[in-house]
């Protein structure tokens, strides 16, 4: 159930760093080994190799993970590793990057669910730091992940009521209870609704996506007994 | 008054899309003649030459432009440009791209006033669609630059009401009269709130993010007659 990242470069390391920071349990695939021995600890795992022979992928335990991610610098090597972890388990979820924008439908068709580009989004970034760069600001000092700061979080409503008598978001009362907003609505189909009504009701398999500082995700965490 | 976009690679594209999007003027400096021919077009104007050569950027009008964004593939030269044109024009607005993280001290010494790492970006990104999928979901959805469908908002203050009385996001009671809900808050010395107090006094010069549906913040920019 671990990760497997391919690929140490500017994205998989900082994609590992996230992960560490979250205390997930993950393994890096580097066919550089001075990179290796630069970076190996007891935090950070290495598999020599490279992430394109399945003998590589399988010895990252490909069949067993939960998740891979393909960091690799060149679109047809991802391509490629998409491709082949998809072969062998059907049911990993895969996120690759790709350099290309035209790679980003190929890369769905070979099996990847979620493709990244970001150059994409570095442009889209510095765009709209020019149209709205108040937004911007604040959104990027919105904290959303990571042990402590939090301001945004997603929340099975099974962990806020028992879902046998159904409740609407006013019921629930959370901005009373706790000061965090409620800003968005995920229902059992997957659904986003922004912004939900108070009389939206909280149906079993849903999500809530609130707001607030810091203390107020907390409280919320401590109020419901969330870990 | 417009803005400046160094090089036409898939930041920069990508960065010329968006303004596009929203009607702002600029002008794009590219050295390769034959992306220039295959672009050009009346919402499309280049200049063909170096941007690390003074007489381009003072040829692409960097005395009155109001933003400068440097997106050229490598972090050296974005460096000399950055330094250029700070030295060309104190008032400008610098947003350049760099590939290290050890490249962002240096743009922001040599004069940027934003430092955008696509790959950290991107990295982070991949990362965070592992720990926390629906959230990122949820973000990537809104719609924050654009002309319709628009999820999220910055508006002063001035806008909302005559502010030589003094008064409170309660007393605005936007929720009620437009169905937004008030997110932020940012006061006229640039500090930030997130999910503000009902009772937050909408000082002069002070500005609040808003979120709501396409149909809410369309009702928003309707009753308080904002273009
Ligand atoms: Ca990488
Ligand atoms: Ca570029």
């Amino acid at each position: 159930n671990h990760i497997i990242i391919c690929g140490y470069g500017r994205n998989g390391t900082q994609a590992a760093r996230k992960l560490l920071a979250y205390n997930k349990a993950f393994v890096v695939i580097e066919k550089d080994k001075e990179l290796i021995d630069r970076f190996t600890d007891d935090d950070m795992h290495f598999i020599h190799g490279n992430a394109n022979e399945d003998e590589t992928l399988i010895q990252a335990g490909v069949n067993r993970a939960s998740t891979l991610i393909c960091a690799l610098p060149n679109d047809a090597d991802n391509l490629f590793v998409v491709l082949s972890a998809r072969q062998l388990n059907k049911n990993l979820c895969i996120i690759s990057r790709a350099s290309q924008e035209t790679s980003y439908k190929k890369l769905k068709l070979a099996g990847a669910d979620n493709v990244i580009l970001p150059d994409k989004i570095g442009g889209d970034h510095m765009a709209s730091l020019v149209v709205v760069p108040d937004l911007i600001e604040f959104i990027d000092n919105l904290s959303i992940v990571g042990k402590s700061n939090i301001n945004i979080e997603e929340i099975e409503v099974e962990k806020l009521y028992n879902v046998s008598t159904v409740k609407t978001i006013k019921d629930l009362d959370l901005r009373q209870k706790t000061g965090c907003n409620v800003i968005g609505f995920k229902d059992g189909e997957g659904d986003y609704v922004v912004n939900p009504e108070a009389e939206t009701r909280l149906v079993p398999n849903s999500k809530i996506i609130v707001l607030g500082r810091p203390e107020q995700i907390q409280k919320l965490n401590t109020v419901y007994n969330i870990d």
